[in-house]
């Protein structure tokens, strides 16, 4: 590496200068806020931790996105963090435990080894809430809202929620009796939308008329609300966990539409794609024209159990930046005031006038050397200036 | 690791739980405002860069706490960093140029591979201030000034100023012609405060005379104000660098001891442990019943010269959770309000409700399940009933 490129940043990774960093700062506090006043506690997770604590059965993906390091101390092997929900799990079933509900919320920076999707962020900052400890539908409900307020504070105002259920695609595969090799099958012609060749294959592989019929239903159940009543319809006779699965949709449908009534509501029954540990109700939140996910979430219950406390949980996260660079919350942009050489002569009084601005909110920034200097130039649009014994804040001539 | 021992963290390494986050959270957010003030504009640079980035002259200490993974994208090393100071440099030499003064401030987690005290912290959260461009004593002093604000936010009231000059030792070793290996012993003396063995090998080492008698009366140029009226007249005819030094410690003090009557200064001018590459006045604060400086910072020029931009610069750190526990700035312990279960029949006009009380900052949980719920117990003194039509907030029964 040449002293020229030195200042080069590794390939999806990112930094946040001064102007993105305010706005993104004050998005921050103003989710922080938001979370704390539905009752969700902060909790400042460590950057890295044994891997034992970080990979619990989240999946092949985490694993291969979490960087590895050897520990020095301990000898073991340690991981950046690439998810926060393993490290609140860990918390609540740990570190912070309660009987009953327990509501968590952070904001930290995650890392990915390898980008999740071409030109994807390999640092983002993660921002989330989980709810641990209940397991109904009151709690889904509640987290996907206060998903949905993060986004209203976000300044993102057209939303499209896509809702799914990991229920109704497990109860169809146990149903036809599927191996693992018939369930990755399966799994990959439906999140490629492979209709066709899924109908064939079911007919070669499912013997068990019903649940063929099912299966072969699935790709067409997507869309608005009408597709619950179809597959009521369809889905008669089907497992309970099933219809259970779509009764909670319907019911979570009708309880949105009157909180967020501006918000487009997106089924798709046949949702397997990205949930890797989820085990009931899932969403996801689009705007039209950005094609990631702003935030996402599910059920996810049982996750506790490899930390000896097996616990029901719901949650949602979201990329900090992402909602940062899309909302534009407006920041607080106020101007700043120029101050002289504060460490001349006859400039003792200064110092107090500069310290009641600065408590006042105001920024005050003063003089170091004589000549051009640029910072002072772009940012202060008004000065401080002698007048008799005392000081007057003046625009800039 | 068994299941049951998988919560477990590895040493040195801490969560920050609900009770202290919320302290960590208020005190971070008062030091940031202050930094904005202060006109330093926030920059979040990212978790992890190539080493070649992070380790520019920091010294063997760094490089030695820095983690190191390979990037499978670039087949290059990356470091985690332990030091946020080389980003900032990074940025103003590069990112976010400016001529003249340019004032940046940053908070986030270092991680160390190896504790650089023993118990101490492998992954702190850094948080500090930094003024390229300038190189004068008005910037040293407001750094210095910053800093001992930053203290005071944090409701730390007896604070012990340690300043020095690395220019003193210097110009020292540079008058007695000491080779690489000479430094290295007599620095090693010099941090053990060994002054016979110093004397003794100051003897045999240094043949010009007025040069051995000043490295000799080195060690004993410790204490308040007064030890440097005593440099003054033990190094006339010293070298003008040391001189200059000498004289800028004068000023420092005077500036300081009007500003900050509270705080005591204490100076060393045989200071050279962990300045690894500082190049001018240094600085470290205390407390007592506290063994490690709260907050330490120096002069560090030159050092964004490797990023192709030479820039004079200074600034100074501090680790957030150490001022967190030990300030004990209050924080906003509000009590919450409970709300029944706002899915049943009935409850339409209590979503609003509740709103409208978190819309002023309240903090309304709502109950998800009926039953015993510990988290309600311990946090809810208030709640709504139902009073006709209507919902009013009354205290717990």
């Amino acid at each position: 590496m040449t002293q020229a490129d030195r200042w080069m940043l590794p390939d999806g990774i990112a930094e946040i200068l001064p102007a993105d960093a305010v706005q993104f700062e004050t998005l921050r506090r103003r989710l922080l806020d938001l979370y704390h006043c539905w009752g969700y506690e902060l909790v400042i997770p460590p950057m890295l931790e044994f891997t034992e604590s970080l990979l619990i059965g989240m999946g092949h993906d985490v694993d291969l996105s979490t960087f590895k390091v050897t520990d020095q101390v301990s000898g073991r092997t340690l991981g950046i963090r690439a998810d926060m929900t393993p490290q609140t799990a860990r918390i609540d079933a740990h570190s912070f435990p309660r009987r009953g509900a327990n509501r968590l919320c952070y904001a930290g920076q995650v890392v990915y080894a390898r980008p999740r999707t071409p030109m994807g962020s390999r640092a983002p900052i993660q921002i989330g809430a989980e709810l641990f400890g209940v397991d109904n539908l009151n709690a889904d409900l509640e987290v996907i809202s206060l998903m949905l307020e993060s986004l209203q504070v976000a300044g993102i105002n057209q939303v499209h929620l896509d809702l799914g259920h990991v229920a109704i695609y497990q109860s169809l595969v146990e149903a036809a009796g599927l191996n693992d090799e018939q369930r990755g099958a399966l799994s990959a012609m439906l999140q490629s939308k492979a209709t066709a060749d899924l109908c064939e294959w079911v007919e070669g592989n499912v013997a068990e008329q019903k649940a063929a019929e099912w299966l072969k239903a699935l790709p067409g159940l997507v869309g608005d609300q009408s597709c619950l009543g179809k597959a009521r319809q369809l889905f008669s006779g089907a497992p309970e966990k099933l219809l259970a699965a779509v009764s909670d949709l319907s019911q979570v449908a009708e309880s949105l539409s009157k909180r967020y009534p501006a918000v487009t509501l997106f089924f798709d029954l046949s949702e397997v794609r990205g949930y890797d540990y989820e085990t009931g109700l899932v969403f996801a939140a689009y705007t039209p024209g950005h094609g990631q996910a702003l935030a996402n979430g599910g059920r996810y219950n049982g996750i506790g159990a490899v930390f000896g406390r097996d616990r029901p949980a719901t949650g949602f996260s979201s990329d900090l930046m992402a909602l940062s660079n899309l909302g534009g919350a407006s920041a607080d942009e106020r101007a700043a005031v120029l101050a002289p050489d504060i460490n001349g002569p006859d400039r003792a009084a200064l110092w107090d006038v500069i310290n009641e601005l600065r408590g006042r909110g105001e920024i005050v920034i003063t003089a170091l050397a004589d000549g051009a200097d640029s910072e002072l130039d772009a940012r202060c649009d008004r000065e401080l200036v002698a007048e008799g014994d005392s000081w007057a804040v003046k625009p800039r001539q």
